[in-house]
């Protein structure tokens, strides 16, 4: 719907700085309210990432359909992580049904290889525990060792689709961390990305305020004097 | 995928006569074990429907995209229900979320003056109790006056879908009785059809003869002399 | 909070008029879009009420509270419906927690009695089949035998409660129909009766028009011909 | 675990008169406080049933244990059915799995000819519509058309079970009415009967006052006063 | 409730070496059988608290209501935070839902610094990764970025709520390890504080003779021999 | 069923090699769809296990029966782990109720004692984080302080069960590793193994050749190429 719409590399490195929380708050001002996905959490703490949506959508399966061997060139997940571009994040919508992996770590490997930025789905992945460990943020709902095919049918590439409750287009940005996955539309990429930055920074000095044993009152939200002192903070940090 | 294959009126006459639970053994016996669907009951009990699938998607909806007036000439919903034609059932994947009904009774009563055979849904209607009495089977997993944008994004038609936890290629012959909705693979219709208004059939005699007093064992399944005793109860029956 | 707003008998009258679905759709204009509880639906359809909530609140029981005899002048709920006024809705928020009845026909028609206009509760009843007997509208999500203090201990009355996934106020408007159960915020009581009724009466001259075999564009929403048509309807049927 | 102990008709035939929430509470009165099935309802409204359970209990099914054609001298389900006994109830744990029917109309009609008093599951039948037809009352937590081998696997007959969340010990008396399905412990089916017997009579006559206008201070519970005119009313009403 | 029961600091710090399992089977010799919180987890294992409970309650949000800036002087979450007194743990009522933060990690921060003992939620915390960091215990049932407002609204201080599954009264003592979270009714705190003690020594003791290699029978539950050898052992060890 | 057919100690050592991955997907190639747990999580990441199922039955608990002091010789808890042999793997069917332990410390500590392989559970255990570090591989579906009898009674040894949606008999051979549970048909145990062995020195090939940069074309599955390519790595490797 929006890849036309430009987001720069700088606008993803600033969307890697804030909290994916600070970011669903700049959301929320917008009057996007159901954009944090529910249930779907990092394989592996410690991992961040930001990119637009490379989509995927699985229907349930069916054996007349789905009960034959792998081709790569007609599989559509296979066909999509192909084309999967670098920097890409690859978002499954698995209906929320974990009784089946979306992928393996083979897969996984191969979508790291090829640059992904991350993995998202709102079911299983099998392997799961050596996908923690190749090295690309991974979030999903539950860990389910059987093959996709026993579930899910692979259905279509880069259309709109449900993952964690929540809409995604293609090309919308996906910031992921230790929280879980908020998706930002993508003409609201750069300029909550220069809110939450703003917000983060904000948020750090009351953090340290309320630290030090500052009352939450005329300090978060933030009074006249707070602020105030919050640009006193800045200067003084920015020399 | 396969609305090529030509199903005739006389299949779907066929169709109307057993069970949803006999042509869900047809597929058992093709090796099809999941096509009934689940959780998605009549909103009135005793109609009946057979006919092509024409699938509608849902996505959740999100306040930039969906929060704006209704143009029927973009909304696809509405264009989609401009372009069903006559006999065919309107399948909406709603994703199981009853939170907002998926449509009212002003377009479920235009979908029956186009003459559709029947609507499905896997989530809520609004007007339910007066969608009940247009004169369409209407099948759903709930009531929900809420508006179909307050949870759902109607997104594109005809493309494979999830409902009620099975798998709906558009063209699939959708078959609706008081016990809910089989989903039949077009290529299998004409097959089950014949299979199974001859298992109908054969089940009448048996329970004729259960109710009789007949045990189970050599009754159901048949054994040869029930057998030989059913080619005679047809050729009595066809006389 | 709103209780010295008033609301008139008019008012709650023309809500008995439109549907919930159309007072939802009023509702959502006002840019409220949690306001019709879920799972929540008739014990005997074919009863409307509409009129001011009474609150009451469960939290679970426990052995060293709850297992006691029951004291008319301690027990609120029984305090409760003894307090109930006239006109009144008994709004149960059982935490969506359906192993127990909240009440039985008894207290139902002490109710009914007192000339309560319904009670609603997001768990089941006890003697539900009798209760939907008594001539008192009421709305549940399940039918449970057991006790209430099984589960739930009612702990206070006319505080704001979360009952069907949605906030009720004490004196918040509830009006139940066939499909369930919408809760109107007192302050808009007045307004949304007003718009409701101009609504349904537009939506039954639409609804006229679709199944005379009118396409939806043009007539759903109305363009200005359709409008024009609608005055026309009008005066007609005023004379 | 008590088969030995004999149930009389008599108390069977007492159990069909109160209602399960009166039995229900009967049950709380001797310490047992989950004794009602949740989610388990009638097929058809309008019967009821008492006498012994007959358990049968499913697992999951497996693909080299299940899909074998049936054989009545084998398949457990089929075994019990022609085991049960006039006025037993044959009782089935599907571990709340409504995926798939427990068994068809041909199955209960052979358990209705056979005398049994009911059936009841906590998963769905298959042709449920015709077996609400039957003439046997049949409670269950939903319909699906799909055959028992789909979901599950028949595995012992006469074993404690689950259902609907309760304990079903072989012989424990089940009493189904509108409302659900108690179970009774074996051991207490007399005095439940008699105790209930007379719970009835003062609810009823309790039930009577609050249509008259009594307020339930005094009334419900009864105080002396209350007692008093009970037993003058029952004087009355035997005369 | 019962806030006027004096619970000493000798009691708090013994409740802190049982774990909470051997403090719930204490509970359940006192007849008390829904105390420990169901699906509510440390967000950072190894933390441990004990402390009166100081309670809030959410109920759903609504526009009308609650799409207003925040005012520390009104809303009762901000109210409250700055309320609590040190060694209380704050306890949140969020129905179960997880679909939005309770708070984040300002806020929990706050608490930390006014010396709260802990926090738990039936929900999700926003900030998450940053609150399991601060050094003050913390439990819920999910991590999610969206604010309070989007899915809760804060609506009371000190009265008695639901989490967990639990009934929570305020001044009940709340005790956290790594499984999660039990409520003791104040009035049993100091009872059950000295038998856990002694418990919590006897399973050490049988744990050690199982460990070495004894069969539960005999010891465990101890017979008369073993319980002789634990006098031993116990008399030993003070020596 | 099938105890008689012997499993070797050489196949449960193979089974320790590959992941439940690679074992689920040897299963699937035999037609069986269902055989890895559904939400059943190691306790502690890092543990494998490999032996033949030890089944136990939990129903619902209910007064009468279960509040009464444990006895090992009669408990059917105790008396099975007094039972359990070396290398078997103790299988719980909690029905997925998660609302209290299944068994704590003391006893999941005998059965390591006893040499039991591993512990499975579809419900919680108490004493959770201690039995994470006993040393015996241990899962289930979450934590929970309640004593068993809260919720569960135990009720028989050896049957046929269902665990985490999947059927287990008697024999069965339990593989668990950091992803979860998969059970293989004990007739199917050493040719699963066999395969898995080779499946897995395959799969690690590949992942080498996608590491360094290999498109999944042609490699996997892998074509005729990689598939010499694989032949001459075996080879290389083995000498």
């Amino acid at each position: 719907m929006s890849e036309e719409i430009t987001v720069t590399q700088e606008t993803l490195d600033k969307l890697m700085v804030p909290s994916t929380a600070t970011l669903t708050s700049a959301l929320n001002k917008r009057g996007l309210w159901n954009i944090f996905m529910n249930n779907v959490s990092p394989l592996k703490p410690g991992m961040k990432m930001a990119g637009p949506a490379f989509t995927m959508r699985y229907i349930p399966s069916r054996e007349d359909v789905d009960r034959i061997p792998v081709d790569n060139l007609v599989d559509i997940q296979r066909v999509g992580i192909e084309q999967v571009g670098p920097g890409e994040v690859f978002v499954i919508d698995a209906r929320g049904d974990d009784r089946a992996g979306t992928m393996g770590s083979i897969l996984a490997t191969r979508l790291h290889v090829r640059g992904a930025a991350g993995i998202v789905c709102d079911g299983s992945y099998r392997d799961s525990p050596a996908i923690a460990d190749i090295g690309i943020p991974a979030f999903s709902s539950a860990m389910n060792a059987h093959t996709n095919k026993t579930i899910h049918s692979p259905i279509d590439l880069q259309l709109p689709i449900a993952c964690g409750g929540v809409a995604v287009y293609p090309g919308d940005i996906i910031v992921g961390d230790c929280e879980g996955v908020v998706v930002i539309p993508r003409h609201l990429a750069a300029e909550v990305a220069e809110e939450a930055a703003a917000s983060e920074q904000k948020e750090n000095f009351i953090l340290e305020k309320i630290q030090n044993g500052a009352s939450i009152v005329g300090t978060y939200p933030p009074d006249e004097n707070t602020l105030a002192e919050f640009e006193a903070w800045k200067k003084e940090r920015n020399e």
